[in-house]
């Protein structure tokens, strides 16, 4: 992990879907100091983020639109990142339907079906162009194997986490959040669709009202990606953000899978947990081949 | 299921862990013109909610002191119910530790250990009582097998009922709540902690917020037994509250495990199903032998 990112001429051409992902690539691009062009995809990128950026709104369909703006801005490398299995894409896929090159697409994404992005890969190298994955053009921002700040982990939050990694490695086939709290070798909160953060603040109440009586400082979030995920469209993320609300919550730390976990803003984020007391840890990934 | 009960002479006397169930069991068996006599277990049964009844308060160890009371009032049966393991327990061992006769108690009641049952078993039985079990004595309180009110689930229901169900038995090993919503083949939420009340009223939030954009009346809320879990201790309980939340998350309804569910007011239960357009069902328990 962190190793040297492959190079290239020109600017990177980014399709992005939704979340975190595109936009922390884009920036770690960028502060390397090569340009970036942003390929924002209707109904799936968020509107406002990439703004910041060069940018050309494209539907999931138009690849010939997508070559023909990447060729004209003098890119030759793409990167294809972000989720797809937003809700807000899932309701619009009628009015998507009539748009789209490839009839299985947004099905082929949902489930991380490499066909679609090796056809796709295919295409664009007959084409001259180069599909990388955004751990090769920013391996920078990958969270490395272990500590991050200047806590570390105690033997029972080792246990804790153990058990979460367990749990996350069985509740992984039923495409649930991948993320669990764990105080005391025992399973607090487990995210599905309300996300990190409305999870963590659950915890916070589950303490405020002694539901949740372990001492505050004790108790694990742990994060990972789900087993099927391709990584090459989206990976678990954690910011500075997610450092604060799990002090909120009364935890002793974070942990996620090394080299699978990107960290938005990562200096802000040692700092944050540094400040609280917080371990943050990239532990090994025991699905790798 | 709903066999004929277990009758015998004078009142019944009911050991109370935590939880629904003892009460449940203790208006059953009233309802049916039986005294009863419970033992509320300090620390872990509910305080005023044995008011009602003929109670003497016991400690964990003080299988003496409830003999001489129960023979007293003329018990020969014993039920020994509802939960040990609450916080408020757990919290509580250090005070408790002196008290317990049975120095692996605690332990034993949270594993749902049948040594300890068996053992206690024989040790009343020496003495001239029977133990018997919840369902032995009430078991119109457990959820029937089928539909219990006017609405049935769809097709589409029992797809959700289906996965949940895969769901539930994969995390029971984790220990975690064993409730689960699913709506559209998609796990929405997953009870940990926070009880099925909470989870449901995030469901509604998650709706309110449009994170959850399936339409209302779909998705389903599926509650069963933990594996390992000591069904004559505690088991998953349900009443018309449960349908009322789940009515206001905008679920289609409720299945859970027949003859190993508990009703609390079975007959306003389906009331409130009716009420609200949302079937009750009890499905078949597939771990059952």
């Amino acid at each position: 992990m962190n190793a040297a990112p492959i190079t290239g001429q020109g600017p990177l051409a980014i399709i992005c879907g939704g979340g975190t992902l595109p936009l922390a690539v884009a920036d770690a691009v960028t502060a390397r100091g090569r340009a970036v062009v942003l390929f924002p995809l209707r109904g799936a990128a968020e509107g406002t983020a990439v703004e910041r950026f060069t940018h050309h709104w494209v539907h999931i369909g138009q690849i010939g639109k997508f070559m023909r703006l990447a060729r004209a801005a003098g890119c030759r490398d793409v990167v294809f990142i972000g989720a797809l299995v937003r809700p807000s894409v899932w309701q619009t896929r009628p009015d998507l339907g009539g748009l789209m090159m490839l009839p299985r697409a947004l099905a082929a994404f949902r489930g991380g079906d490499n066909h679609l992005i090796s056809g796709m890969g295919r295409l664009l190298e007959q084409e001259g162009f180069r599909l990388l994955g955004a751990h090769e053009v920013a391996p920078e921002i990958l969270i490395p194997q272990g500590v991050m700040g200047r806590v570390a982990p105690s033997p029972r939050d080792d246990a804790d986490i153990a058990l979460a990694l367990d749990y996350l490695a069985a509740a992984g086939p039923f495409d649930i959040g991948q993320a669990v709290v764990v105080a005391s070798r025992h399973i607090i909160a487990v995210e599905a669709i309300e996300g990190t953060d409305l999870m963590l603040e659950r915890v916070a109440g589950l303490r405020a009202n002694r539901r949740l009586r372990a001492p505050v400082g004790t108790g694990v979030l742990v994060k990972a990606p789900k087993p099927g995920q391709d990584r090459r469209f989206d990976l678990p993320t954690m910011g500075p953000q997610t450092v604060d609300n799990a002090a909120l919550a009364g935890l002793a730390g974070i942990a996620v899978i090394a080299a699978a976990t990107i960290a938005a803003q990562p200096s802000e984020l040692v700092r944050a947990a540094d400040r609280a007391g917080l371990f943050v840890i990239g532990v090994p990934d025991r699905t790798a081949p």
